[in-house]
């Protein structure tokens, strides 16, 4: 199952701020996919979804969408993106199921650590490729998206080199006005992401402070800093080197970035679950594994777990 | 400068709720008391002030009121009680040094850290009296008290054996309402004081959150003891050997105090300057100073730089 058709069909699995856009972008430029779709169904159904995005605003009118409100309904798929918040994956075998014939691939576009181990526990592992996004996004009405900065995604195959599928996703988002890369260690990828995720999500939604008020600050930055030296000795454990400059070139790019709301700060704010698992517990877990001391995360979890307790 | 008058003359620096309260027990119960006031001098100087409290209500008529702006329009004293915020320690020069004759002396009820020391070097070390306020008091309204819970103080020599002075203070409270011990060591009450203070102090203003949410709540749990084992460790270096169960005891007494809201707490909810320096930040200087890792204390501290930054 290294091959995918040229033109494969597609499912999208969560459709949030990243699903509509990043699922958009591949129906503006042609593609089929299907949406699976829980709060703006009846309303996409109806008007079709706006995105306004600094990379070129664009619309889908109702006409080109395929939308489902459930997944018994929608088609099996080559290729399903999963961009639902972590905090839904106890759902991934009735939603994704459905969709799989035996060659599909399960790309997994959701934020931390686990998912892709979940999903190949559940599906089989050969199926899955996981996939990092790099985006500043938030969804601002039903249908409406508002796609302020970046927009990069890197891929990677879970456990195995670069395949032939993976290249042809990858042309296929190039193609698509999604700049991609591919990833040699998915792995390394999902560490290096998280030295940003671990402290900025987590101090924005223990805090509720946007970036700006935590790394203007000096003991803000001493802080960030040193959570960022826990995940980078829990990836090294990981057998994960992380690059030696990852620590200071995500401290200097996010004091460029003005007030960033983070998803977790934003989710919090509103109410709902926060990806604690995946963002702050698994890697907080590795830690344990490897017997490696990290007082700063696990205060960061436990500080979580007292803002935003009973978590589903 | 072991003795002062049977009567004593007292000078009440700080009237905010609890200098208001202890020096207002003391009016009732005959004594002279010289209270410099701020934000309450126009309403209390007119209306008198109203206490409303668990130990029994008491109102103080304004005609038996001494009330001050100035510390320069006071007599001399021979116990001057210090209530002031920790916050405004700057000001101890110009607002005490007018009430002090050759042998008045300085009892601080002021949390934390640093105070003793800081009045010793200003005024001298002989004068320097500490003590310990255990009560849940707010004032409501200008010149109104309500106390709610507990009232202890317990007191102590700086840096000296129990003397005379001290029994004389002592009696004195405890005649007048005010449940009164005397510390033979200083430093171990204050030590064992922090042992709360940080933690439901700290997190309650980093976090705005009251202690039950806090203490109810099994990693809040766990990251309070965390902190605590750090004070009590930083306490042994100073010499200080804390109680074995002063942990669990004041995890379980917290437990059953129900949603209090810690000054800290309060101060930072109105925007006022929170006693960040004495209650925070000069334990974490005294585990630098010892070379004991505290990484909780220090991340404690980092949060509350980051939510309250400009501090004076």
């Amino acid at each position: 199952m290294d091959q995918i058709p040229q033109k494969p069909r597609f499912a999208l699995v969560g459709s949030g701020a990243l699903g509509c856009y990043y699922g958009g972008r591949l129906v503006e430029h042609g593609h089929e996919v299907h949406f699976l779709m829980r709060s703006d169904y009846e309303h996409v159904r109806q008007h079709g979804m706006i995105v306004q995005s600094h990379a070129g605003d664009f619309e889908i009118p109702p006409e080109r969408l395929n939308v489902y409100q459930k997944s018994s309904d929608m088609p099996q798929c080559d290729v399903v993106l999963v961009t639902l918040k972590t905090t839904a994956n106890r759902y991934y075998r009735e939603l994704i199921a459905p969709l799989l014939h035996e060659n599909t691939v399960i790309l997994t576009l959701q934020n931390g650590l686990g998912n892709e181990q979940r999903l190949a526990d559940l599906f089989g592992e050969d199926r899955i490729i996981g996939g990092l996004a790099f985006v500043c996004i938030n969804r601002t009405a039903p249908g409406r998206i508002l796609h302020t900065e970046y927009g990069l995604i890197k891929i990677g195959e879970y456990k195995r080199p670069v395949s032939p599928r993976l290249r042809r996703i990858c042309e296929i988002f190039n193609a698509s006005k999604v700049p991609c890369q591919m990833l040699e260690n998915l792995a390394a990828g999902r560490w290096e992401k998280l030295v940003w995720n671990v402290p900025f999500n987590g101090l924005g939604a223990a805090l509720q402070l946007a970036t700006d008020r935590i790394v203007n600050n000096p003991q803000g930055v001493e802080l960030v800093r040193n959570i960022m030296h826990e995940i980078v000795a829990i990836a090294r454990a990981e057998g994960v080197e992380l690059p030696e400059d990852v620590i200071e070139q995500n401290i200097r790019k996010t004091q460029t970035m003005g007030a960033y709301r983070s998803s977790m700060q934003i989710d919090q704010e509103m109410g709902r679950p926060i990806e604690l698992e995946s963002i702050i517990a698994a890697p907080l877990a590795t830690a344990h594994r490897h017997r490696i001391s990290a007082p700063y995360l696990l205060m960061l979890y436990q500080l979580l777990c007292i803002v935003a307790p009973n978590q589903p």
